[in-house]
């Protein structure tokens, strides 16, 4: 006799990523930046440490909402900390989609989307991309409007485009909510900044955003969503009363507030990803142009396996990454190793390797 | 046209408790710790603040299970760590209640474990208990009997009384989980130590921790589940990939190492409890026996509520409390005050203040 809800049984447990700790190797498969936050954020901790921490933490998470607000130019209502982006995706997964809704997504793409709507038991919808990662609207726009979600990251992962404004707009349910997961757009040539909530679909639109990425701090996780007020209020009613930490809100408030770090740091990873695109393409590698802080990269000889073993065997970790089910990939499966930008000396590393491997 | 379910239009929006953060205010009202944590536990988030930031936390925090083992005699497989144990519950309530399924509880009783159901659309019931605060075992095992879990705070909250093993045994529903949540157990005067795991039922209990009472910590959001390692890894597939940051994990591996702190902490608040319970009962008041850091006071007048304001505006905050619908009570509602443990010089300014009032 299982105590679980038979949705959760069906699923498959979380296998977390290789997340080696010992040292030695070349860590460039799960997007993380390769720089130290800015050194303001480690001195917000420390102050932080040494303040009331027997005291609950501030629930609106005030001081940040008032930071972010002015960084976005909008008011603090519009704004919702969590605890990672992650958080934030549970939250309104949970606010908006009931057993018998649908959640739909672009494929391949982000697969934590898929999860949460199995875990909440909702119906899902995989919005298949063409090979040049577009959409095609005549095939998903029937799906898009039985939905009460849908959730794009843009830029997308693995492939690195962005969307524009109007084919976002496009794909916006009628009924629902379009959630932009921008954990990259910071990392974009022109850098997101919301632009959708002007919009006239501004009203259905949630962006979440991450400081895991472009501000260098995956180990705070701390992340928000912007939208209209409303929305914003709908969601504060479901998440934990103190859903974020005085360490993390001292945190996140550093680090939004020290924008020009924030766009120092994002400039050197795009040079960083200029070069490595250049070079694999001069490998023989097919690379999608990026706006994020990783490289879509696959090879005409489709050994992508192979590649990603012999980089292992220099412990050089890249994400190697299979989609099943994708009509005009071969054998119907899409492979590919997806590469973050690293520091310039673990790029150079990576095309070393690569020189004698491919 | 809203974007968000019914259930969630339906429940009232989350109002944050007083939280003046002036100062001058003796602050009795939401049961934090007056004491500061360990001091091991401000060198070891200090420290982790040095550390790499930008890379991702141990997704299972392996170093704290490790260390939460060694003081529960338990596996670290028994343990799931959470942002405080709000997230435990949530990932809790979501595992096991469907829409269809029922959730029971005590009452009166802590109010989040109803909001927890109504939020996630499952059907709740409450567990009416006695003028002592004990179970009417023949009217609520029928309740029970069709719940598929059962949330009890032991000790209780506000009441402070906690119900022997044998009760607990009683309410367990035969074909659903138990949740002690254990918030205020290190107050007991014996401190519970995970005792109903190796019961004839421990396959269906789960205890719930958290760091913000006995050890001072509020300010972390930090708390874990202690269960069978299968109920573990079923609640391990419904939390965020990343659900506790770095910071939080150093804090809490550090604090939980820190048994002789806690210790002597807790030693500290119940010597202040007993004094003030027996000067509220020279005051008048009853007063139940408290197990927690915390007392449920009640006074012959029934004036609680102008209780209350008297020392509000002396800027002493103690939470008064009024639960309708019960149907023992003065008008089918029960109200008091619920006053925290606080130093002995705050609980001396509330005396003296009382002297005034009552």
């Amino acid at each position: 006799m299982s105590l679980f809800r038979p949705e959760l049984d069906r699923i498959a447990g979380y296998v977390p990523g290789e997340q080696p700790r010992d040292a030695g190797w070349t860590k460039l498969n799960t997007n993380e930046n390769p720089y130290p936050p800015s050194p303001r954020v480690i001195e917000a901790i420390t102050e932080a440490a040494q303040g009331k921490l027997n005291l609950y933490p501030d629930p609106l998470g005030t001081a940040f909402r008032q930071a972010a607000g002015k960084v976005f130019d909008v008011d603090p209502d519009w704004i919702l900390p969590g605890n990672g982006s992650d958080e934030v995706l549970t939250i309104l997964t949970r606010s908006v989609a009931g057993t018998t809704d649908q959640i739909a997504f672009p494929y391949p793409s982000y697969i934590l989307y898929e999860t949460l709507a199995d875990l909440q038991g909702a119906r899902h919808q995989r919005l298949l991309l063409e090979p040049d990662w577009s959409w095609n609207f005549d095939k998903i726009m029937p799906l898009v409007a039985q939905s009460k979600l849908v959730f794009v990251p843009n830029p997308n992962s693995p492939s690195g485009n962005r969307w524009t404004w109007d084919d976002l707009i496009s794909i916006t349910p009628p009924k629902g909510m379009l959630v932009l997961d921008e954990a990259y757009g910071d990392f974009a040539d022109h850098p997101h900044r919301g632009e959708l909530l002007n919009s006239t679909i501004g009203h259905q639109i949630v962006i979440t955003r991450t400081l895991s990425k472009s501000y260098s701090l995956a180990g705070i996780r701390f992340g928000f969503a912007l939208a209209h007020p409303t929305i914003i209020a709908g969601m504060r009613k479901m998440k934990d009363s103190y859903n974020c930490d005085a360490l993390s809100l001292a945190a996140g408030t550093a680090a939004i507030l020290d924008q020009d770090w924030m766009i120092a740091n994002t400039a050197k990873i795009r040079a960083t990803r200029e070069r490595l695109t250049a070079s694999l393409i001069e490998l023989g590698f097919h690379v999608v142009p990026s706006q994020t802080n990783f490289v879509w990269a696959t090879h005409p000889t489709g050994a992508h396996k192979a590649q990603y073993d012999a980089l292992r065997m220099r412990k050089i970790l890249v994400r190697y990454m299979a989609f099943p089910d994708v009509p005009w990939a071969p054998d119907q499966k899409l492979d590919g190793l997806r590469i973050t930008i690293g520091t310039d000396a673990e790029i150079d590393s990576l095309l070393t390797a690569f020189k004698e491997i491919v």
